[in-house]
């Protein structure tokens, strides 16, 4: 495959237009797909720049389709990063299960056989797609990141591992403390091994309470009918120590909100005008 | 099955709340899938009615998940129905394209061997649904109808075949005279037979033609990009009748936009705010 991305889809839409890229990741050792929504180009000003990172089983499209995000990205003259969640193909270790393997890389560097190689998404997402949709598309340097379940522990996780990265970062439904629940648990001991150690840089609830961690805004919405909230969830963990530390953190549960893209819809202006205060500020 | 509506899959979005039923259809002879979305019940009107009628290959749930509409419906207090294209199951003739049998029933009433019995949709969304949907929910009796391509079709012949029933009607790249294109011939000849006159009754733009045709406010948007324009779409074989005849009908061509959801997205909120007006007027 060749280095420059190929294009794979196009469409226009809100006066904008949405990507579909391919290309051949250096990170994961083969091809990642990832989307890109660009405003309306008749802005002065370059857009700035929100990624957002998807949850278990979803790849770029998840957010790209179901979320309805675009619409105030126009308005607010916001370009849309979506990657993919892991590697995928043939050649890419799978699991059966749908919370390890393809469509589960939880955003890190796997450190142990047969991850390790393939699953770099860290390096991806930190790393590699930054540069690469630089130097596609005319951007501002000024970024977010927001995510949903695994995607909102991508987000936080990598807005604590980035100090001075990202403006604001915010999550739907986020996994905050993957040392202490199941999801987090089973993917951390088959990525990175049983040394919990090594865990702990990618935990979302851990790197907050340290004692350099730099604050940063964040905003969480989390639906209190979620039926993954008690024993996958669990805000409050990241609620406590940003308390603690005077942290601005607003954690709001929706009352009867559930899991799923509907939730998300009903409160993406909310974060993408979040954000936007930030990155123009 | 049951004759009463089985709720199969329930969300809370935007304050209002998503369904999604089975039931056995006395129209079709057999099971058929329907989503519902009702808005906050914090009004104190019952809300007003819109049906979105899909395209080829769609189902209940292209709408519900990617046109954005519950946003708006929830500010405007109107309910949305959205049916599914055909019947469906193992019983339910079927053909290899995507565009005869399932996922392709033309809103029409089939006339001949094998489709007639089961492909009666114009029965099931003229008649069926609409007493269904009343007799689950307090609904208003106002009503408007819309759809896309296929559906757009059968949103305009729909509210051209039962006067009074709709206080407007809009549609997405609609097919408006089926008779002369490729996907109405092919569909019209298997489901009524080889007398093109019987296909007539299904034709918006004769049924607009026609000297007793009772004009309604019609909406149409079609994206210029959208490579089915010139073969199957031809809205200006919609507008030249309509022109003649001093109808209130708004055809937009909209710049650089295709066929996909993105384009429906993208001006969903003219079509709920135009109806809105009527419904409220």
């Amino acid at each position: 495959m060749e280095m420059n991305p190929e294009c794979i889809d196009e469409h226009r839409l809100f006066g904008g237009r949405q990507y579909r890229y391919r290309h051949h990741s250096a990170s994961t050792g083969g091809p990642m797909t990832y989307s890109v929504f660009l405003p309306p180009a008749d802005k002065q000003q370059q857009p700035h720049v929100i990624y957002w990172l998807s949850g278990l089983t979803c790849n770029d499209e998840n957010f790209t389709l179901k979320a309805g995000a675009q619409r105030v990205a126009a308005e607010l003259n916001l370009a849309l990063i979506m990657p993919d969640t892991s590697p995928r193909g043939q050649d890419v270790p799978d699991d059966a299960a749908y919370d390890l393997g393809q469509g589960a890389g939880f955003y890190l560097n796997a450190a142990q056989a047969p991850w390790a190689g393939h699953y770099r998404m860290f390096d991806y997402v930190a790393d590699e797609l930054p540069a690469l949709v630089h130097s596609q598309f005319a951007l501002s340097d000024r970024q977010a990141v927001m995510g949903h379940s695994m995607g909102g522990h991508g987000a936080l996780m990598l807005a604590l591992r980035l100090p001075g990265r990202f403006r604001s970062v915010s999550a739907f439904a986020p996994i905050v403390n993957p040392c202490d629940v199941p999801w987090g648990r089973k993917a951390f001991g088959a990525y990175l091994g049983d040394d919990e150690n090594a865990w702990h840089a990618y935990d979302s609830s851990r790197l907050l309470a340290a004692e350099d961690a730099r604050p940063l805004p964040i905003l969480i919405d989390q639906g209190d009918a979620d039926p993954f909230l008690g024993l996958q969830l669990q805000p409050e963990k990241l609620e406590e120590p940003a308390r603690r530390k005077n942290w601005p953190l607003t954690l709001r549960m929706q009352p009867g909100y559930d899991h799923s893209y509907f939730f998300i819809a009903s409160f993406i202006e909310d974060h993408l005008r979040f954000h936007a205060g930030y990155l123009n500020a």
